[in-house]
Order: C-alpha cells, then sequence, then structure tokens
C-alpha cells in the first residue's frame, strides 16, 4: 500500500478533469490494484465521467446550480456566502472520494471516463487528495 | 487480490437488480474482505437499493427522470441525443462504484439490499463492469 | 484486514454527525491504510461533511426533502409510509459507503470533515454499519 497526499492548483467554480494531474503526482501503478481518491474537503467533490467534450462540464455547473439552488430561502447557513451551503450539499450528491480499479498498471477506466474535480466555491482554494493505491 | 472484468446482457432503460448476475461470473469469495464493483460507463450506473419490491425499480426511474429532465433548455451537449446528458448528470448523482465488505464468504449486504445496474440510455449497449475482490 | 460490524444507537430523522461514535467502536488504526464504512439498510446513508457548524445538518434536512419531495403522485412503492420511497431515493443519491483514508493511525479528514448518518425514516431503528479496516 502507498499513499500520497497531493495539492491540486486552484480551478475555478466549475467542473475539471484532472486525470493527468493526478497520475503525475503519484508512483508507477502496481499491475494488479485499487486506488482510492479521497478529497479532503466540504465544498468541492470528486467523480467520473465524459471526459471528451467539454460542453458536459459546461452542463454540469448549469445542471447542478439548478438541482441545487443558491439563495434558497430555507437555508440557514448561509454566513460563507451563498455558494456555501450550495457547495455542501452539491458534495454530498457526488461524494467524496472515487475508487478506480488498477488493471496492468493503469487505471482501468472506460474509453470515455476520466476524473472531475468538481469545484463548488466561487473563491476556491488548493484543493487536497489524498491517493490510496494498494 | 483478485480481478474480474465481466460483461452484463443489454438491460433496458430503468433500475435493475443484477447481484446473481455479479456473483455467478467471480470466484469464491474470501471469509473477510471487500469487493469494489466499478461501471467503466458515463451513461450507466451502479448502487444499492431495495431488493424486494419491483415497484421500488420503477419509481426510481420516474423520479431520476424528475429530477433530471431530459431537454432542459440550457443543456448544450446534445447531438448524442435527448437521454445523453440526463444520463451522464444522473450517473454521477448515484456513481460509478460500490464498496461491499466481504464477511463469511459472502456479501455482508442487509436483508433488504441488492445491487442496483442504473442503465440510463434509451438504446442501452452491454455494460462492462471491473470487479475486485480482496 | 479487521473487519467490526456495529450497531448506532436510534438517531431521529435527519443528519448526524457519527465520527466518535465509530471510533470508539474499532481498534486502534493501523500506520496507513483505508476504512470501508457500509451501512446495511436502504433508507439510511452516509457521507462526508461539513462537521463544525450544526446550522448545516438542518439545512441538509430541508434542503433534501426539497430535492426528493414525499407524496409525490408518481410513487407505487407507497405502503410502507410517505417517508419509504424518499429514503430510497435520497440513500442512493448520497451512497451507502465511504472510504476514508488513514494515515498515521488517524482518518486523514480534513480539517471541517466529519462522517454523517443520514436518516431517512420517520420512525427509525438502530442501524448496521459494518467497518473493514486495511
Amino acid at each position: 500500500m502507498k499513499q500520497f497526499e497531493i495539492t491540486l492548483p486552484v480551478f475555478k467554480r466549475g467542473f475539471h478533469i484532472v486525470t493527468e494531474e493526478i497520475l503525475c503526482q503519484i508512483d508507477t501503478l502496481p499491475k494488479i490494484g485499487i486506488c482510492s481518491i479521497f478529497i479532503k474537503h466540504t465544498s468541492a467533490a470528486i467523480t467520473i465521467n465524459e471526459a471528451a467534450d467539454p460542453s458536459v462540464l459546461t452542463d454540469f455547473e448549469s445542471s447542478f446550480n439548478l438541482l441545487i439552488p443558491e439563495n434558497a430561502p430555507h437555508y440557514i447557513h448561509t454566513y460563507e456566502g451563498i455558494d456555501d451551503m450550495p457547495a455542501h450539499l452539491k458534495t454530498s450528491i457526488i461524494g467524496t472520494s472515487v475508487t478506480i480499479p488498477i488493471t496492468n498498471h493503469k487505471f482501468n477506466l472506460g474509453i470515455w471516463q476520466g476524473i472531475y474535480l468538481c469545484e463548488f466555491r466561487n473563491f476556491a482554494s488548493p484543493r487536497s487528495l489524498v491517493i490510496t493505491v494498494y
């Protein structure tokens, strides 16, 4: 088992493909295994989805903004900004980790799949990931 | 650690219990362990939910169609059909993998739990799963 | 690999931080590893989110009730109560397990992160978790 704690550069609010940013910061992968990628934040998430057409990323941002609106009148937790409570909700809907199979020393992803960083804050900061390979 | 790449038969759009389809394609499970089931697609997902009453599956399909509508006017990524962008969104809401504990050589699921394949495309194709047992 | 099957006390409907309830029922954690926490139910979920401000928990409950309404006219699976089908849907949106990295014998969570039990039933029962550490 090997573990890497890495920091992603700041990405603006939205959905971003970070497969290469992750791979270049970890060691050679084992022949067979699992990679767990965990994000140590409550206002950003990680998922796997379509990595070929950038318009998918745009549609993710607009669709999640419709699904979880800002300025909902029932929010109590508002003092960190109108994007804060929606960011927490989106984080639990999408999730804080992904588990990827490793086969022949590579992530065994489908041909269209890539790893997304989902940045939900207007003023984002660098995001820490813990990557465990076993 | 053992890994199996299996293909599920084509299921029509909707939610389907595939616990047995998966178990019959993998080896005897270890006494204690974990099974990671990963779907290599961006328009189908995998989850664990109620496996006793088929009406739950029907309600999942209608509820997710209401939650993530087709023909939303803001979608840019539309050229693969009206079901395509909703399929990507539903996939990240539900997720591309499940992690199941293994106890006494069996999936340690709750009595009502089963594994769902969530097929979001109108014209579905066979779906590939990578199953890692450790 | 070590595995623990624990039972949480009954929590009322809503979102509850259970990080300490879990830690006090499992052994010393390894120096480096992974902890998988799996909930054996179809009407309660587990997630990781903000553990500092209790108003976030309140906003989660009201927001998920808006996202997945009770008494939706299309529900067929209704005989276990108006909270039952919404509970199944919320469970698959949030998920039945979390995977947490272990570093230096501790959960390597972000400073704001805690583990949430998400109880979706009006009349809740004790919830069983399977915790696998490896």
